[in-house]
């Protein structure tokens, strides 16, 4: 069973998965996986290899068969389980819980070597549309607080299967980087009393020197502090704190903004490895957490999705102290992700 | 020139420094380096291919010639330059200054191959000598707020020179991380009248688990909610903010402790990258930047190294959050450790 500690100092948790380690050997690097398409868990005619379906998108009628264009399972090897009551946090020097949480993969296409800058668009509709609709169901389950979306591409970026995927991760707590957020947008919002990422919307479109894509309905625009090389940050135009309230039009402009850009980012940077992250408000506001307080997360946080490439390295600075070196000035990298993009 | 820029939610500063990097094809990942001894600039005999030395422990008396054990250097390709006057941040929406700073780097021996678990202690113990004497002579300039002191091991941990050595990093600004244990520190303090890292460590030798070595002035023990596998953090028994306070006997121990530590590194987890980072309390106390005020910063902050092995991958999931899946327990590191640990 995994454990859930909090950071006595700064308040960062970290959850402590022994059974998804590892002794020190095993963390040798690995070369990029090959797997083939007849022994990939992932790929279409293998459903068996998988957990039972939690959703999918398919013609058939019949769950974990072939015919499904976007399908969700729970991950066999999931950071937390699912399974337990959730026990109330161990407070005092060294507070923690235990690892409850629901961690799932959507298999984003049957094809093995499709990559999501070369997709249809009405496929990343598809992934849109899982990722809203299992995030609605997983709030059902009052343990969880909080919802992390997100994707790895390449080794690099911590992908172990090159089929393309996402992964869900329901959290029973905020994670630090969150609080940082809310208690900045919190506390911007009882000083202006606007939204910070608004106001951030607005001046990038007047500076315009950041921006890479401006759609009716999304602003994608290279981060003003970025910590790494060629850092985004998508935000609909439209304020709301949550993803799942993006109306249809806004999905079928958010996939086409998201292929481009990807496509972009192969032309500017070689097909970095990435992250991409969909940053949303809590389920349940954590009142007591910030110091701020988070009252009217409504109206203060602005749900995005960042997109993070791997390609300037981490070191002792840096992991030591979250002071970043960024070798690219972000201008510089809107200019080259702009060159790159397709005008549809 | 290079510029700080801070994040405008969550307030981290990152320096842009585009004369350091790097269009996106120079970020393909390269070999270990392997430069031959008669090319290395930190080679003896190779003291001209670096600029003039600040500090060194040498037999001979001409700077920059032969004859020396530890040597000074500032770094040819700083993330922060040493000239010019540091201007008063922008503050607004996108809050900047330019990029004052210094950038030296410790050449820690003559020898190319040493590797700091195989040096004599006193090898080490000059090593320590160097970083509290450059940190002292930094603290002179008052457009200085923070040091930090660090070492990168092997490519993966940021070392881009074989070169055993450390670098020196004088910042105008707090770092995030700091700017966040500064807060935990002081809140608890507040609340409690004692240093929170002077309990941790009581606590750590009462529970005995995660402990590696205790020593008359150390205690080395496995982070109770570390981020990343087999993560230890070195604390002195004798409560100091900051690292220059150290007395000789202290150093004396303190050398032996870390080179058994990287010993037992090297035989519970075969040499693994790592980051070493020493963390001391801010030169100026940053008044306004930790919500809980950071008067008497000499009371709650406690200095400390942490080391950092760079095993287990960041993926989306930490990269977005902060929210980190360590796959080992911190007392199984710490069996592990203590088993590698050579007893002299």
């Amino acid at each position: 069973m995994s454990e859930l500690r909090q950071d006595p100092v700064i308040g960062r948790w970290v959850v402590i998965a022994p059974e998804r380690g590892a002794r020190p050997q095993e963390f040798e690097p690995e070369p990029e996986e090959d797997i083939r398409a007849d022994v990939c868990p992932m790929c279409e005619g293998n459903e068996r290899m998988t957990l039972p379906e939690v959703f999918a998108i398919r013609d058939s009628t019949e769950p974990d068969r072939p015919g499904w264009y976007v399908r969700v399972v729970p991950n066999k090897f999931p950071a937390l389980r699912v399974e337990g009551e959730l026990e109330a946090v161990e407070t005092g020097l060294f507070p923690h819980m235990n690892g409850i949480g629901a961690h799932e993969i959507v298999i984003e296409t049957s094809e093995h070597t499709m990559d999501l800058a070369f997709a249809p668009d009405e496929q990343i509709i598809r992934v849109l549309t899982a990722f809203r609709r299992r995030v609605e169901d997983l709030r059902r389950d009052t343990r969880f607080r909080h919802f992390v979306v997100f994707r790895n591409h390449r080794r690099a970026a911590g992908a172990t299967l090159s089929h393309p995927h996402s992964q869900i991760i329901a959290l029973p707590i905020i994670p630090k980087l969150l609080l940082d957020q809310l208690a900045g947008s919190s506390r911007y919002f009882s000083q202006n009393g606007r939204c910070i990422f608004c106001d951030i919307v607005q001046r990038e479109l007047d500076e315009e020197v950041r921006i890479v894509q401006a759609t009716d309905h999304f602003v994608a625009a290279a981060l003003y502090a970025s910590p790494y090389a060629y850092g985004v940050n998508i935000y609909p135009r439209r304020h709301s704190h949550d993803f799942v309230t993006m109306t249809v039009e806004e999905q079928v402009d958010l996939a086409s903004l998201l292929r481009r850009l990807l496509m972009a980012y192969r032309s500017a940077a070689f097909n970095p490895p990435y992250n991409l992250v969909f940053q949303m408000a809590p389920s349940i506001p954590p009142a007591c957490e910030v110091p701020q307080g988070c009252a009217n997360m409504e109206e203060h946080y602005h749900w995005h999705i960042q997109v993070a490439p791997r390609l300037s390295s981490v070191a002792g600075l840096e992991w030591g102290t979250s002071f970043y070196i960024n070798p690219v000035a972000p201008e510089e990298a809107a200019a080259d992700l702009r060159k790159g993009l397709p005008s549809a």
